[in-house]
């Protein structure tokens, strides 16, 4: 059982993805790896984070980055999202991400930031006495 | 049957809806209203879209709008996006709605514009010769 | 005749319309190219929209983007813009094609995302019994 | 004969048009002034674009503000455009006024200053030896 | 002993405040809330975070917003940062609090958005299994 | 005796320099070239402008282009600005350029398009009977 | 002979004057307050500038806000510049004080932070041993 | 005893560090030169501040660019900021660096402009007796 997984939207956020998996590893903790967009696997993505025992989400995506939001929207675990830069530099998905309605709460780190998001995740695992 | 399908993602975006309303109303087009929220009411939302006989989807989101990008990956319909201001004057809604991926294409109209996605939704049924 | 034309505002977009012409030939759907723009060839470029007999425009320019809006101040055809990225990562375009008044929709697609636009048009042109 | 065309996209930048006559008044320069939108009267605005004598068109308008942009692509005549602001503080108007493509110049002031458009035209009146 | 520590940088904030003490009220979760500006109270609030035996801190600041970084700086607590809107629209709050350098995480939630704040801290103590 | 002065902020503004000057040499247009910056040299460009019998200034600068202001400030021709791109994509000197005091007017062209200062000049020199 | 000047750019610009002077009121400093636009006065600009005994001066202006590099390029003295909002939000004013070529600096505080420009000017008064 | 300390947030801002020094030793202006991250090493900047006689203090950061800031709050000495670019260009570091709360004032200068910085400084020594 993994404690945390990490659903990047595309095969081209790898670089940014394994800017995480470099703090879990170093950190010792176990995680799964998925490559689920929101928009282009939807149902895919729905069966896996139903399925998940995971106690914490890192969604990495770029654009129009619905990843983490749809995410939270399915479960009640806490939900990190990594905004991936692009012609905009990143702000489009910096925005998708943070801007959540009331009551699907996302935490956003920064734009191609997948360290802090791993780093996040494992003071949560901390609290959770996990580590 | 209605030809088309309003969907707002919060019972506060009602103005919006309604200039939208007020357009296809002219036009003598029928159309049918519901406010789901693609993070709120992901399910409601699912079977709706995917029970509706609409030809066209009209979805209107403010903040992190994801659902245009979440009716478009579930329709082979063609979908069309109104983002509405908020604090950031919508650019945050307008980013979400337009920047999507590859192969699950949104049209995005004007912020708060409601009565542009009617009328080019009146256009698409045109071509489809259903006016 | 060609049930979509594609109308570019500069030879230089030149990569932006090659990734919607794949898209367009993937789905073996007949489409005309022209590079027309708004402002240094608006006579030929109205001449071309009021002859057309396509059933959807697609629209790409950079810049102060005009094109899209004065081809669907042109047509009762629905009309998507592409925005293609520049000096401000194409923000400039974005807001020149998506921003248009009441009652002159365009339906905008993400910045450089030629792809998203054919996609889009084929939706229209599937609503409308042409594929 | 008017020495000066104002055009302004829409009766709602009354306000920006009047700073520009004022200006114009106490200058005692002689002005025409129009609503003709680039985009809901192409042809008029064609024609009375075409048919003017006016040395120097001043063009006010606001979200995807095309209209300097066409006039300018229609005449040899110097033009001027003011961006009016809308939700976006004018930043929409701002950038569709000014980033032309090579070839058809406009000359865009301040958001909203429609006096300053006036006196950019007075000083082209002066260097033109007409005032 | 609190669960959850709120902290704003400024009296100003109240408003904000209030809709995540709201949440948690709701939720029936102990806190306890500073004003503690990380600009203008740097060594009380530095004793605060050191002393305190939260599981989760709420850092809600608008403008420069250092507050949520600084106090990620000081403990291995999970940080929430909610950026608070001014005359930018909340975007330099917004920036301040989610590019932190990696190994400092914060996860930021939308401008204003203290209810999400709160919902993504319960979710927090929901893995911990304190609630 | 020069119709059109050249002014540029900065000897790294060379190439929009360039594309300024190559249209003016095609229309055979005389002009004088100048680097003077507005904060580094403020006397002489005072004296330049001053003296000088141009009857169009063209004013070339990045960053905080206070140069096209200034020039306006200082002689009753007109004055067209060019931004020139940088770290921000040019913006910043955009914004410097364009957003002028009432009564100082500076017409703005795009930005780096040095190109379409000299189409404006040559249209107000049309105008003026100098060509 | 004061201590420090405050020179705004235009009337309009009281309300974030008075801020400035209540700050150096409080601290019992000497200062002189003058409008002076580096546009609309720049002669009696150059004059006040270069006939002060100022050790510090505070500029202030929105828009295009060219006083503070103005007055820094005048003066061998330090120069605090305080951008003032408007359509924008004071990003304009913001990038046009802080963007300055190197070699003629302004020390820029935040956006209508009268304050603050005087709480810096009293920091260098203290240095400099006038306190 | 150094007149001035230069603060850089991370080793990746040696850049930006080495033009502020250029122009510090052309001035023949002693300096020390510290790495310490607001967020990463607070003790120890908290204890070098403290201890510090500069006079000046440059601090250089990208990102949440807290640095400056932070030692503003800690020091009676004025402080100068210099935001460093990186995805978003710049403007994340300037908004963080810029927009202090009233009370803890920063002077900021332009972006990756450690040069301004240090004729910043040079001018505020210059007052104060100290060249």
């Amino acid at each position: 059982m993994s404690l945390i997984s990490i659903i990047s939207g595309s095969a081209s956020d790898e670089q940014i993805v394994e800017r995480t998996i470099r703090v879990l590893d170093e950190a010792g903790i176990d995680y799964d790896y998925q490559i689920l967009s929101a928009h282009r696997n939807p149902d895919e993505l729905d069966e896996y984070v139903k399925n998940s025992d995971s106690l914490v989400f890192i969604c990495i995506a770029g654009l129009s980055a619905a990843l983490p939001g749809v995410v939270a929207s399915k479960t009640d675990k806490p939900v990190i999202g990594v905004p991936v830069s692009g012609t905009l530099g990143g702000i489009d998905a910096l925005l998708s991400i943070v801007q959540m309605p009331r009551g699907v709460p996302v935490g956003c780190v920064g734009i191609d930031n997948g360290a802090n998001a791993a780093h996040l995740a494992v003071k949560i695992l901390a609290v959770a006495g996990k580590l």
